[in-house]
């Protein structure tokens, strides 16, 4: 689309480069920056310039971060026995939305995926071993995906714990709430049956 | 959503704050933007800001413009002698995309709509009456959408003109290409019977 303008041209293209963007809802974008004053326009453009100039991963867990070490790490009122390993920063906001969970973190950046040429080497497994010889956590809990990948991250980490003085847990799988048992895959059926766990009545 | 981050949360805040952009979405684009190279996040963010601050409206045709004057209305190459009135910006560009039209514009910035409190003061008819007295053109098509609001402004318009040495014509109104007859609301259809066309086939 020719827009008989070079900075709307641009403005366009800068939007439309943004994933699940295209040209017709950049358009609407652009055209939307217009009602807008030049000042909240500028507040906005400067969020993403300076969001990507600063931010960084925290030196301690790797979760983004403000300063060398995030809030999560400096927080005093969490508790620091407890480490859940995860995946992705993502992994991070999804646990914190539960509120359930008030220990610290540890941001692999990944998991091991020799098809990806994924090692491990890539992830950050080597400061977790550091950190728990450091600090000697009570707890570990594997809070990583389910899939092939994760499985075997997680065996792959746990090989390398197994002289450490620390508990390793990972998290509960099976049926999800709210799930029909019917619609279930298998293996997810399959293998909450085998790990079945004691149902605590009302009685007891 | 409390992201232990205030970079992020500006971030998001700021994709947030664009039309069809829930949270969601917005924390997926800033964290897309991670990917990015900083060069590459500076120039969206220098093309949005830069946008806003230099697009303004042609002196003429009050068309977005880089300059005084758009680029269509100093292209050497488009009929002065025709003037397409349209509603917004949006519609010079769904006119220029058909490749059917080599005049000018006129953009009137709105249409007579007392509800909303805009009346022909606010829109740009008083000089497009100025530009017709000046440069004498053949014809002003009224590209204004078959509304009541868009029809009391295209019958305005054309009371105002009557004195001026000009063709007024408007958009053909009918069933649209491709559409089913049954699903044309009654007024279209009754309207495009009224004013049916006489058929050219290949014998004559």
């Amino acid at each position: 689309m020719n827009h008989s303008s070079r900075l709307l041209q641009d403005a366009v293209e800068a939007f439309s480069s943004l994933p699940g963007i295209g040209r017709k809802t950049a358009l609407r974008l652009a055209l939307h920056l217009l009602k807008q004053e030049p000042e909240q326009v500028d507040h906005l453009s400067d969020a993403i310039k300076q969001f990507r100039r600063e931010i960084r991963l925290c030196s301690a867990c790797f979760n983004l971060s403000d300063q060398d070490l995030c809030a999560i790490c400096t927080d005093h009122h969490r508790n620091k026995q407890t480490i859940c390993v995860v995946e992705s920063v993502r992994d991070v906001m999804a646990i914190e939305e539960t509120q359930q969970y008030r220990g610290l973190y540890h941001v692999l950046g990944g998991v091991i995926n020799p098809l990806d040429g994924v090692g491990p080497e890539q992830l950050q497994i080597e400061s977790l071993l550091v950190r728990i010889r450091k600090h000697a956590p009570e707890e570990i809990i594997m809070a990583i995906s389910p899939t092939i990948e994760g499985e075997t991250t997680i065996y792959y980490i746990s090989r390398l714990m197994r002289e450490l003085p620390v508990r390793i847990s990972t998290i509960a799988r099976g049926v999800a709430f709210g799930g029909e048992l019917e619609y279930a895959d298998e293996i997810t059926l399959g293998r909450s049956i085998m790990s079945r766990i004691p149902y605590a009545t009302n009685s007891e």
